[in-house]
């Protein structure tokens, strides 16, 4: 569990460069950065409805018959291979994941690989058999890629984009829109995990934590969650930018306020150990394995029995509610009984994570 | 129109580096490499119909009432800007026309861009401007999009992945597996365009050439084939590995022998002179705006007549025929009366040309 996590420690670099006409790495943050690029350069020309919902996947109708969430991710996490997975295994199950937030069931995944010259053809094998084993466990079929190659040095080993495409029940509502005052807020579990584990493979930690990066797939555990839940409202899972950034996201959306409950947040000892050398915030860290779930009152007990009762969601706790104020503000009640405002990230606290 | 088109050309670097198990440029050609590379290291793990059918895209059924055509594509071309289009429009067109060779309506498109840091957001924006051009031509919706960035140096500006989806009516089955003997083999327009309007961007001629790139939708046109002809048994846009290396995946997708008539292979005479002067063979080089199409031979007039009439096929023109032997080979009747085989590429003649 966490003591103090003031946001501004998400706050790395940033504004300097927000002026200049440039990328720089804080594009790729997830958080306030990304968000402009996003609003500033490809919603304008891009936009649709299913784009401009601003969800993890967008939803469309092909035909009267069918309803489908389609969703789409790079992946350029560094190293290649990770305590707890590989950017193979991370491909598969971000992609399964932003599906499944729609209350889609993921069906059919299609992979890009961007492969740099001198790649060793043992770690493709390594990695391929790592996103197959990963698509068996989520129920999904990889039904079409494609294979283009770099120079040395113009990737590092290897890139891989997904998109993939679920099928939703006509009817079911969940999104980033639909969060309600008196909803309450459902973390699946701890913070902080995949961010902390890649930055212990890069060597960058100094010590040894023994942290996992929690990606895995949640599609099975988020249909169970629906099955048995009717005022599921959104489901988002907190990647790049972390919970403060997503639930910023939410409550724009809504266009409703969020609190967050301090004293809840889930973290383990080594993951907010190794935060406070670093001055990171557990809040604005990359999850891979994680789902905040936003539910109508009611269902919340009925939500926690089925993540504690699924190997990927038994540290699930109640993390906050929604309510009417401060509209697309998110606060948290800290354990010194203050209140403060929890803003999104600012530039780029860990780049290439993803 | 062409003399002589040796395949011996278009085999250039390759055989020594196929034993050692590293990534090599050539597995990027869209050639043999890139045939042993999807058939020993993809193929087995990712196995399934959509996948093992190997055409452009993969057909699924997400449920009684729906028939889709998923494909998906990274682009990778340097320069990002040459005569004729850009990366952007690249990237649409490329999946708009993969998913319109499986004879589906493209409706859908997802775009994952890897950014380097440091490119200049206004050519950004020229690109995704390009883009959205593009998607409104083809008649697609941009549904979906994801932003990574990279260190200077692991990207050359931008890499850009697209993901297609499209509607296919059940009963059409249109497919690399469906040449029959008999048929006769259409291609759209002239060869190479494309290829030689990048290396000119490139200043790798030396002299200019006035050719711009093919890259352009098909969808429109072909929709219009298939409404009008009820025999079109293949469509393929020959881009990596050009229409040589097309028509040999098709002679072995569906066994049989394809026969090229190379008096009427269509060159651009600026084409053919670069080609010369850099030993290439215009049958290698990528296409980004041309279809072959196998038809019936009681349907090509009419599949001619269509072509014709849309200014992406007013050269269209008969180049061969299908027969039963020798089986998954393509053979060529010389202009001066010999046979010669017709072989896949080799190694890789044009690295990053889309």
């Amino acid at each position: 569990m966490t003591d103090s996590l003031p946001s501004i420690k998400g706050r790395v670099c940033a504004v300097p460069y927000r002026h200049e006409k440039k990328i720089v790495l804080g594009h790729g943050s997830g958080g306030k950065m990304s968000g402009d690029l996003i609003a500033k350069i490809f919603l304008p020309p891009f936009d649709n409805p299913a784009l401009r919902a601003g969800n993890d996947a967008g939803i469309v109708q092909p035909d009267i018959h069918t309803q489908l969430a389609i969703s789409t991710d790079s992946h350029v996490v560094f190293p290649l291979f990770f305590p707890g997975g590989d950017i193979g295994k991370l491909a598969v199950c971000g992609t399964v994941n932003d599906v499944a937030c729609m209350g889609a069931k993921p069906l059919y995944i299609t992979v890009g690989f961007i492969l740099e010259e001198g790649l060793d053809l043992d770690i493709l094998d390594k990695i391929v058999a790592s996103m197959q084993t990963e698509a068996g466990k989520a129920g999904v079929q990889i039904v079409a890629g494609d294979t283009k190659v770099v120079e040395r040095g113009k990737a590092d080993g290897l890139y891989i984009n997904t998109a993939g495409i679920g099928i939703i029940p006509f009817g079911l509502e969940i999104g980033g829109q639909f969060a309600q005052p008196g909803d309450l807020v459902i973390l699946s579990g701890t913070m902080g995990d995949h961010g902390i584990a890649v930055l212990e493979a890069r060597g960058e930690l100094g010590f040894q934590t023994k942290i996992k990066s929690d990606v895995t797939s949640l599609n099975h555990m988020i249909a169970s969650m629906i099955d048995n839940c009717h005022n599921i409202h959104v489901l988002r899972d907190p990647t790049r930018g972390g919970v403060a950034t997503t639930l910023n996201e939410i409550a724009k959306q809504s266009n409703v306020g969020i609190t967050l409950f301090e004293k809840n947040l889930p973290v383990r000892p080594a993951v907010q150990a190794a935060c406070e050398m670093l001055g990171f915030d557990p809040l604005y860290i990359a999850n891979e394995g994680k789902i905040i779930t936003i539910v109508g009152p009611n269902d919340a007990d009925k939500a926690l029995r089925v993540m504690h009762n699924s190997p990927h969601g038994k540290d699930a706790i109640i993390i906050g509610e929604v309510q009417e104020a401060p509209q697309k503000r998110v606060l948290m009640k800290t354990v010194l009984g203050s209140t403060r405002v929890v803003d999104v990230l600012m530039g780029e606290m860990l780049p290439r994570i993803c």
